[in-house]
Formats: C-alpha cells, sequence, structure tokens
C-alpha cells in the first residue's frame, strides 16, 4: 500500500510541479509511511524527492517504534536534522511541506534554502487523501458502528446529578471498550453550556430540565469516528422540542442530498435553508460539516463558497446545530459516504431526542 | 497577570527588533492570554503589534468558550481570517511566528506579506517563559504530586497477566482521579518494549521477569507532570538490578548537579559519564532532560552543545536511560526546579525498583 501511494504521490507532485514533498505531525505521513509522529520538539518527516527515494527521518530514541516500509534515517540527540533534510532537497525547486508542519521548522528550512519556494502540500495531499479506498471506508464504518452502540447505549447512563466530567468520562471508557484505540474528544455541553459549540466539559452538574449535546469520537485503525446525539433529562426548555424537530428534518433532508456532482456548499445550503425558514437561521453558526479520514477534520468541507464537487468516496459529516446563548444549544451529526448510488450513512443511532434519568 | 505579561513581551519585542507576535496553536497563547487553541482548521491567532492593541481571532463557534481579557475577535466560516489578520501586521515589519503554528498558515500569511520577514517567536518566548513565576512552580508541584501518589499506589496493581495498555489505562484513571484535568501519555513499555524510549502500549501481557518503564504525565491548571519509575514483576533480567543501581546513580548524580550558574550540557555530562564508566554509554540513546511547564516539552534541553546557563526558576525533567534492544530498557524521571540554593526536587515517590505481582 505504501509503495502504491508514493508512487501517485510522485505522479501528482509531477502533474503540479512540486520536486519534493516534506511531511511531519499530522496525518499525511501516516498515509504515506503508516507511521504518526509525535508532535514534539524532535522532528519527524519525509523527504520524498520527485524523482528520488523517500527518507523518513526519525529521531533514535523513537526509531525502535517505526514500522514502515520506507526507508528510516535515524537522528541523534546532537545533529542538526533540518540541515541534514535540506541536502536532499532542492535548493531552487518547488517543496510542497505539509500543513499541519511546526512554522518554527518551515522557518529552519527556508533559512537552509533561501532560494527554494515552498507551498502548502494540502492541495496534493487532499487530491489524494480525499477519496477513501474500500479499506479506509471500512475502517470509518468500524468507527462508526462504535460510537453507534456508545449512543445507544448512554439512554441507560444516569446523566441527572453528575457533572458533564464525569458524563465525558463514562463516554472515553465506553467508546475504548467498543475496541477504538483513542478517543479524540468527548463535547458533554448540558443546559445553556450547549450553545457553545466546542464546549470543554466542565464540573456543571447536570439537572431536571437540561438538554445535552453529547459529541464525541477517536480512531479506529486510524480513521476517525465523530457523531452528536442529544439527550434530555425531564421535561426539555420551552421552544426545544419545536426547534429539535426542525434541526431532525435539516440533518435528514442534507444526508439525503449527498450524492456525487453536486457542489458541497449546496448540501450545506439544503441544511440551512430549513433552518432559516423556520426562524433559526442565526443560530446556526457553523458551516454543516467537514471530510473525515486519518484528520478528524479535512476536506471536504461543507460550506458556504466551496463550490467543490462530491465524489463518490468522499467521508464527511452532516451535523446542522441551532444555537441560542445563554438557554441550549442542539446539533445532530452523522458521517456518510458518497456513494454511485447516493449516499451511504455510516452512523445508525437514532437521531431522536433521547430522553435520560 | 495576562496584562503584564504582554506588556513583558511587548518590552522583548523592542529589544529584539520585533515588530509584531504571531501565536495560535501551542502554548504560547495560553501564557499569553489563558487560552489555548485548538490544533484544527479553523485558525485561532493573537496579533500583538509591538506598538497597539493584542488581538485574539477566534473562529466564531469557538467564541463561546474563549475567556481572556485580551479582545477578542470572531471570524465567521465565510470570512478570510488570514487576510484580516495580516491587515493588521506590517507589510515590511519584521514578524515573529508561534513554533508550533501549522505551516500552511505560515505560508498563507507570507503569501499575504511577501515583503515582511517572518522568524520563529521561540527565542523570544522562551526567554520569558523558561523562569517559572511561584504560582507556576506550584501547579508544575502540584501535579508533581499527583503522578507521585499514583507512581507509589502502582505496588499494589496486578500488571502480570495484564496487558501494557491495560495498565496505561489503569494509569491514566488514577491520574485524572488525583485532579490532574487532563492526561498526556501513559507509556507502560514491558520486557523487551521497554528499550524503545518511546514505545505506544501494546497488547503484550505482562509476564513474569518483565521489567516495566512506567513514564507518565498530564496537566494541572495547565502545567505538566511527567514521571518515569521502574516495576518489576517476579526476578528481573540477569544483569538488570547491576544496570539499575549505575542509572540510580547517575540520575541521583544528576539531579544533585542542578544549580543556577551551570550550564546544561553539564548537567546532561553528569550522568552520561557515570553511565559511560559503567559501560552502558551506548544504551543511553537520549539526552538526559527537557524542560516543562505549559509545553511538556519545552527549553532548556539537557543535552551535549547546549551551553544554556541554568537560572533560579528553570523547570526541566532528569531522565537518563539505559536501553538495550530485544532485551529490556530502563529509565528514572523527575522533574526539578533550579533554585537559589540548588535544586528542588519536585518528585519525591520511591526511585528504588519495584516489585509488583
Amino acid at each position: 500500500m505504501t509503495m502504491e501511494r508514493l508512487e501517485a504521490t510522485r505522479a501528482e507532485m509531477r502533474r503540479r510541479g512540486i520536486d519534493a514533498l516534506l511531511v511531519s505531525v499530522g496525518s499525511d505521513l501516516p498515509y504515506l509511511t503508516t507511521y504518526r509522529a509525535f508532535p514534539l520538539e524532535r522532528i519527524t518527516a519525509l523527504v520524498l524527492p520527485v524523482d528520488g527515494d523517500p527518507s523518513l527521518f526519525v529521531p533514535t530514541l523513537e526509531a525502535p517504534r517505526v514500522k514502515t516500509t520506507v526507508a528510516v534515517v535515524p537522528w541523534d540527540e546532537t545533529d542538526d536534522p533540518v540541515g541534514r533534510m535540506a541536502g536532499l532537497l532542492p535548493a531552487r525547486g518547488t517543496i510542497a511541506v505539509g500543513d499541519q508542519m511546526w512554522a518554527s521548522f518551515l522557518i529552519a528550512f527556508q533559512r537552509h534554502l533561501p532560494e527554494a519556494s515552498f507551498v502548502d502540500a494540502e492541495p496534493l495531499m487532499t487530491s489524494l487523501r480525499v477519496i477513501k479506498e474500500p479499506g479506509e471506508i471500512e475502517a470509518l464504518r468500524d468507527a462508526a458502528h462504535g460510537v453507534d452502540r456508545v449512543a445507544d447505549e448512554l439512554i441507560d447512563v444516569r446523566f441527572s446529578g453528575r457533572t458533564e466530567r464525569e458524563i465525558s468520562r463514562t463516554v472515553t471508557d465506553m467508546t475504548l471498550a467498543t475496541g477504538h484505540e483513542s478517543i479524540s474528544f468527548a463535547i458533554v455541553a448540558s443546559g445553556p453550556n450547549g450553545a457553545s459549540p466546542h464546549h470543554e466539559p466542565s464540573d456543571r452538574v447536570i439537572r431536571d430540565g437540561d438538554a445535552i449535546v453529547v459529541d464525541f469520537g477517536g480512531r479506529v485503525r486510524g480513521y476517525g469516528s465523530d457523531t452528536t446525539r442529544m439527550y434530555c433529562v425531564g421535561t426539555p426548555p420551552d421552544g426545544f422540542e419545536d426547534a429539535y424537530a426542525v434541526l431532525h428534518d435539516a440533518q435528514k433532508a442534507a444526508v439525503a442530498a449527498v450524492r456525487p456532482g453536486v457542489t458541497a456548499e449546496s448540501i450545506d445550503a439544503v441544511a440551512r435553508t430549513i433552518i432559516d425558514d423556520a426562524g433559526y437561521g442565526e443560530a446556526f453558526i457553523h458551516r454543516l460539516g467537514h471530510g473525515i479520514g486519518l484528520d478528524a477534520h479535512e476536506q471536504p468541507y461543507l460550506v458556504e463558497g466551496n463550490d467543490q464537487v462530491i465524489r463518490a468516496g468522499m467521508a464527511f459529516s452532516i451535523e446542522p446545530g441551532i444555537y441560542l446563548p445563554n438557554r441550549w444549544g442542539m446539533r445532530i451529526e452523522d458521517i456518510v459516504v458518497a456513494v454511485d448510488s447516493g449516499v451511504d450513512r455510516l452512523n445508525r443511532s437514532s437521531r431522536a431526542l433521547r430522553f435520560v434519568d
């Protein structure tokens, strides 16, 4: 797999006039080598010249853990790894740099190679990564099934009287128990906290009348899960259920609108129109969704202004939300894959508002 | 605190001829604003002109969670945040960029401001962050006490017959139970896996005769803990205890060598000489230690070639190791703070080899 992906990358580099690729932290590296680098001050990076052999530079102390078919070049604590890598790069060429490489390393490379042109590798890597292979879709599906099970089992968990942080820990434990190798986030946002889409679980105690946003995900065989479901203790706040019906319709309609050939922004518009028409347009403060794969967020982004055409094999979230500051928030999120016949919704747990103790 | 730190930063920028500072993901941002950005594709960044007001650009959907005294500028999904920030930056000035900013954003800023000079903000920010304030040292101490308790309580945990991954989960749970707000890593490396310093906990079942490296840490009030202790099931491998005595001496001697005025590399040399003299020099494959604070790894680095002078208030790890591939590995790690009178060792759990079931 690694060799085929490296060959495909080289072909795409030729097409784009890129002389060398330099990827470090983030998901391009595991995509190309199966190895994920630590986001630390000791650089790990793959140097891939368009016509030369790839070299994976790794700190000596991390070399024992690297399993890859690419040639590994360990560097010692007293080496200058950037200088050594710069020696393999074209002094006057175009060098594509992985989007998440640390700025300090890019600046060091630019100092070593002042006449080279450094460009963002994201368009190159996205062109390869955005269409998922069957094995990648199976990993996404297994990840989705894991979090679906947790979402369904959560109805038997007591929310009332416990803190958001405690529920978040419970969600984490349950998700790891499904076979996820790691958890990336477990947002539990109750009552007014639900109005903050990326709320950090707090010591707020959940109580009667709270609606609770639970948005969580992790990784299975390197690929992400990400789902959001809504729970409620006791009677929901005034107006909540009406808004929820709107949100549910919008999410369902957007999922149904997915198929090869439509634009990313048109799917966003489907959900947004329904929410707008019901009077909640101002309260839907984020894009409809994001791609998912080795990265939790990647292309395609379902957002106004993105006329990228959806193709079979693209995987992304559909997650409209309605947020009323100081009152409540709500979101429903599924991961879907565009397929020739339309859409394959990977998350299958109930999207209904679930009442819990 | 924020305002004083921003003022100190501006003074240091003036001294260094830096016209503006641009910090995003990583720990410079919480140091300056108390807010930590998500490492995601939606940029969060502080723009600090040397003579102007600071602005913290935040995605609109994340704005509700930001608590800071700095002015927050939310940007919407259809905005161009890099373009808006570039408008506040000097077109021909020197702009210091936080070391962990994504390369893709730096490249975008460079495209917007082709005549500006972009430099790594790390030296500037380190000059401020490397000397810890009393409140920062107290957070480091509380964090150290938490992991010490776990290290001591681990002697009552059964290792034998369980996987590294299970023990890692146990360590995680125990650390969170001490009041850590998050866990950063929990390395459990048993038997031959111990020879890989950054080993990822696996499904290997721990058995009689295994020595086990347990290296773990997290955060308390934003500040890191990081300690390594050694455990053993049954009789240790041949030669292990002799090597352990050497390692223990080396670690202790290096801790004792810490005081203001010595160089970072001289402390590394103290441990290395002892390990070298005992014949294990080739097996000590990494530097002696790293600074710690808001980042798990930061300045000062205790490594050959770093003649940086230790000053009171610097906090760092002392963690020599001996690694014999395919056989075993060992490491002992404490966090220490240089103080006027010498050294304050924050970790106080026993450094003896602990025998467990």
